[in-house]
């Protein structure tokens, strides 16, 4: 077993033990695992910061108070806030300061919200200068002062302006007819369905028609009798929705069209509005997601101005964020793409000729933040330092010299003043469990605001492991987390569950606090076990070739790399090879019904929650990125369903998924126990009625425990 | 422990062992269970007998072949047949001799039917004498003579006559207005929806408007996207669906519709005809099912000639038998009713005046067979011998005087020729697999056809038992049967399953071969466990009072007896009080979630199946006949509602339905597991996806193989 350390972080292989003289205490799953009683219990201190101006803001629930260094003073309270909008009753106050903003830069006004009302608040004269009511709309984007609204009342989307006059843009939306709401099933960064210009005075949104799509039919039981909720559900290859892109403008009062043309089931995403407020620029992407075009369009008229940028692959192009014009010169924008093998950042003239490339590396910037006006520099995040950290960095958009911003440890997520002349840098490490520093840019000082205390300190902790293996390539590092029983004792025999995820955009571990090992993992050990995740080829922030190693295969890749993981954990000395369980959920559903159907003489035990199937019966757009269509690859689909798989099963695998689950439909699981029917495979299976691709609330206690239970029963 | 045992049934209580000194085999359970690939070889020898005039012929595949004692002579043949029909190709053919029909009595006619055609043969002809295609019928019913068809198409009524003439009775039957069907969701004794007069010239039959009625919403996994199948299901309480019924005269060619009346949500069962096709009769009742009325209506006219016999309760009337006219005597009819507290036959004049009761005891009609031509009597069978036997009597319609026609012992079913002077005599007795005698109605002497080997030779068979126990009214007899393993050693300590049904219409415990316990229950015995079952208060067969002590409090009383018979095993040296487990489907699978959350100390583990969660979700026909409405009974359906009772929960149990169940609705099993998950309660929960109240074919060996396990998981 090749052992290979990446010497540029020194961090990993530090293993993570606390050991003391007293009695510790046990955790309690209550106290680890999201929906618990005592949840909050063992989860490091936070605050809410938001820039006001230059000033970072603590937003709380009874109060707003400017921070200095490590000082905070407070501006304003819920008390002061509802006294001035006059709130008489339960229902007109306002409950809590957390979603307080403050969209005027340098100015005095504070915007709150009611159930009722919108309000801006002149901290100067004490008064509410300006207010609107709200009610009745629905998925509300507000322009940056605060003043317009585009929103969607029954399936409609209305303007109302600073003045309160209200225009009705729609009159055909439905469920099948969507305006204003995020398209394309969230993929390609989509989040939502509304784009106000810079300045207000134009809205961008998307209209979706999904008439020709099939409906999920999903089963509501929480009625009188159980009632028909259908889901508009596009499965891979299958005819998919219609979108285009309609953009008003106020003060004209006219409604245009973009001129996307034809075929109707392109992807229109990552819309972005030139800083004059007359181009519209958009990725367009084809349905078969190999061919890329960044266009141009005029906002007054809908046509099509240019396509400044083209990207074709013989996999597939993912456009996830829109190009961001440099606040300095509104001739020039930058853009991310993966086209290098890496995903960087490229600064273009907004005519689309590449300028310079600024960032290049065997890294991937992880997020553009936005940018240092003074220094005329791009703040972004990336993994230059370790594929598992994420460090602020800054580049030259003229030199496209780059330097770090941050300490070079852990995982940090930066927050931009609106200059870009401070930051605030949040971050954690694997012994460090929250920090919060103020940055300022121009020379990387920083100052602690917030150290935050080990909540864990007092407990039995588990070990916790992080490093690398080679992928069954034997070539690509692989970076794993292994969890450990506080009293681990190599000469013993442990149980081991393997955590799987597995898919894109998506990985397990990092230098986050405990090398983000999952709670459960914790609970685990804490039981006797040890638990050990890997991220295989196919998941996110490792480059472009590590990525598209399992196009049109999912599945197959991915799971010679999680078996290179059980070779490493079998040939651990105290590791027990006839009890090996494996647990995902998702994606990691998918490849643990995969493994254990596989591999069935190496877990004994599996729990796959909300699971693939057969991709044939995931949605059109992420679905056909990776496997193409089932017509088009028809050896991929064969060989990456379960079904037909069934009769393998040796060890005991369980199957649990939302009753309701929109994303991976219930159609996955109930077709996998069919097969087991059919095969005399007797495999354990549960509904969470009402639930979606998750289990919220209190019920992810009562699904943890249930997960919990299947290992102990056939495990241990 | 009350171990009365009924006199009258001196066959009781013996105890079914078989020692042999040689080795034994085991049962498989592909031998045992329905669907398993070797069922039939433990199952005893069976014969299909038809009258044909005064000869009973022997259908199979291959001939049909004329019966005299225990001698056979060929009729003919399947390849006679098919040669006289001039088949050509395997569509055109005749597959198999049991559905051979021979309805011109004392003639020389068979009726025969391929997937195209209906043929009557002359056997004295060796030709075809009449055909006509079938082809798009369904449900079609077929005049005495075999030459007139009524038959839906598309959901159309449609009537076919000797000449080929067809007539489509309906414009509108869609999935919402059915025609010519079984309704009222086949309460009342309905099982078809089309009802020819007695020689063919009128023709009555349903139609059902359940446009009001809510939909439940089945899905279809089985297709290329889940697809959505409404099916229209009344609950308890909510609005429910409108019957009409339809008179057409086909030498008129005129259609009426019966004057029924208001209100609309009425139930029209029972439909009978009069010898002369001039007057339909009906049994009416209304939606709260304690109102009964017998009325006549002109056929001609469709207008109500009179009320003949009301009947009411203050709990409910359950008409489930058409009346009869005596073949003899065109003036009299015969009717059963439960009036005075057993099920008996009355004989009326067509008036409706009683003229006497013609059978009478502390003992149920169970049915009514026919009529003997000569004897001028009715031929029934009843539990008068015991009420766990079923015995074939006549009762004279003159004198009331009673004579039994059978043997005395076991469970009968009578078949009788035209003139009902012969029967054709099916039985089974606890030690008896099978025998078919053959029965002069005049003398009572018998013949015996077939007398069936034991096909249990040669394996290791279960100890098997019946007795009775007190109710817990301490004064009722409940029957139970027992089954103990081969090997049974009374110094050992066995653990326990109780199946249970226990709801209407129902027994568990009959004096059929090995009294009717079930191979679920000697496979069980085999793998070392006894299994019990008792029928409760509730159950069929036993009166009056004895099926509505659970009138408006469903599982109550039942439950009360239950724990009788737990008290009663407890009271056994040989069982484990702490390894008791309950198993039940449907109505059995309501008793057992009931019992495991009420006497939660009690049972170990459970398996419920289909299981009534709450009556509110059960259909309107069936749950108002003995809960009422949510309405108009709100404390029984909150203390019959397992809902708010998961929480009791200590055993392990096991819920199990049907995908697509649509009885018991899947919304029962689902709202139990909700409130399982609400309290921290972890059940095992299975669905067999496509399946409906039951679970059909090979997958039954699936579903029985899981239920043994969750025993041998958590009882052994």
């Amino acid at each position: 077993m090749n052992m290979n350390i990446k010497t540029t972080a020194a961090i990993l292989l530090c293993t993570m033990t606390t050991m003391t003289a007293t009695a510790q205490k046990e955790f309690d799953i209550e106290q680890l695992i999201r929906g618990g009683q005592h949840y909050s219990t063992l989860t490091p201190e936070n605050r809410y910061l938001r820039w006001w101006g230059d000033t970072p803001v603590r937003l709380d629930v009874e109060q707003c108070a400017a921070v200095n260094g490590n000082k905070e003073t407070t501006l304003f309270t819920l008390d002061d806030v509802n006294s001035i909008i006059g709130a008489k009753t339960i229902a007109d106050s306002i409950h809590s300061l957390f979603y307080a903003k403050f969209p005027e830069k340098g100015k005095t006004i504070t915007a709150v919200k009611n159930s009722h009302n919108r309000y801006l608040i002149d901290w100067d004269k004490k008064k509410v200068v300006w207010q609107q009511p709200c009610d009745g709309e629905t998925e509300a984007e507000t322009t940056s002062d605060g003043k317009r609204t585009a929103y969607l009342s029954a399936d409609q989307l209305y303007i109302k302006d600073e003045n309160g006059k209200t225009t009705q843009l729609s009159q055909d939306g439905s469920r099948e007819i969507v305006y204003g709401q995020s398209v394309h099933r969230n993929e390609f960064g989509i989040i939502n369905g509304m784009f106000w210009s810079p300045d207000g005075n134009r809205l961008a949104y998307y209209r979706m028609d999904q008439t020709m799509v099939a409906d999920y039919p999903q089963v509501d039981i929480f009625t009188r009798e159980a009632e028909y909720k259908p889901d508009k559900y596009p499965m891979a290859g299958m005819t998919s929705h219609q979108v285009k892109v309609g953009v008003y403008d106020l003060k004209k009062q006219k409604n245009v069209w973009l001129e996307t043309g034809e075929p109707d089931d392109h992807y229109l995403t990552n819309i972005a509005w030139s800083p004059d407020e007359k181009t519209v620029y958009m990725f367009e992407l084809n349905r078969k997601q190999n061919d890329c075009r960044l266009n141009s369009y005029d906002a007054i008229t809908g046509k099509k101005i240019k396509e400044l940028v083209r990207e074709t692959s013989d996999k597939y192009v993912e456009p996830m964020n829109p190009i961001q014009f440099l606040p300095w010169d509104d001739s020039k924008f930058i853009l991310q793409s993966q086209k290098d093998g890496y995903n960087h950042i490229y600064l273009y003239d907004k005519d689309g000729t590449l300028i310079r490339q600024l960032t290049k590396g065997q890294w991937v910037v992880l997020r553009v933040v936005g940018f240092s006006k003074n220094t005329k520099e791009v703040i972004y995040e990336s993994n230059e330092v370790s594929p598992i950290q994420s460090n602020i960095f800054a580049v030259s958009t003229e030199t496209a010299q780059t330097r770090r911003l941050d300490d070079g440890t852990g995982w940090h997520y930066a927050t931009l003043n609106g200059d870009g002349s401070k930051i605030i840098d949040r971050m954690s490490a694997p012994k460090t469990p929250r920090k919060i520093n103020l940055i300022n840019t121009a020379d990387a000082s920083a100052q602690v605001y917030l150290n935050a205390a080990d909540p864990w300190q007092g407990y039995n902790q588990p070990t916790i492991e992080c490093g690398t293996i080679k992928a069954a390539d034997n070539a690509t590092d692989l970076y794993y987390s292994m969890v450990k029983p506080h009293d681990f004792d190599p000469a013993k025999k442990y149980p081991v569950v393997v955590y799987v995820y597995g898919g894109p955009h998506a990985h397990n571990v990092d230098a986050t606090w405990h090398y983000g090992v999952r709670p459960w993992s914790v609970y685990m050990a804490q039981k006797g076990y040890i638990v050990f995740s890997v991220d295989n080829r196919g998941s996110e922030n490792r480059g472009l070739a590590f990525e598209q190693a399992t196009f049109h295969q999912l599945g197959q890749v991915e799971m010679t790399d999680q078996m290179k993981g059980v070779e490493f954990l079998k040939s651990l000395p105290y590791t027990d090879n006839d009890r090996f369980g494996v647990y995902g959920w998702s994606f990691g559903g998918f490849m643990t019904t995969s493994l254990m159907c596989n591999y069935p003489d190496v877990f004994k035990a599996g729990v796959a929650g909300g699971p693939v199937i057969d991709w044939k019966w995931y949605e059109v757009m992420y679905g056909e990125r990776y496997m193409g269509t089932p017509e088009d690859n028809p050896e991929g689909y064969a060989k990456s369903s379960l079904i037909g798989k069934a009769k393998n099963l040796k060890g005991k695998l369980q199957l649990i998924s939302g009753y309701n689950d929109a994303t991976v439909v219930p159609q996955h699981c109930l077709s996998f126990i069919e097969d087991c029917i059919e095969n005399g495979i007797q495999p354990d299976f549960f509904f969470y009625p009402g639930e979606k691709h998750g289990v919220a609330g209190y019920k992810n206690i009562h699904l943890n425990k249930r997960i919990t239970q299947h290992f102990e029963d056939n495990l241990k």
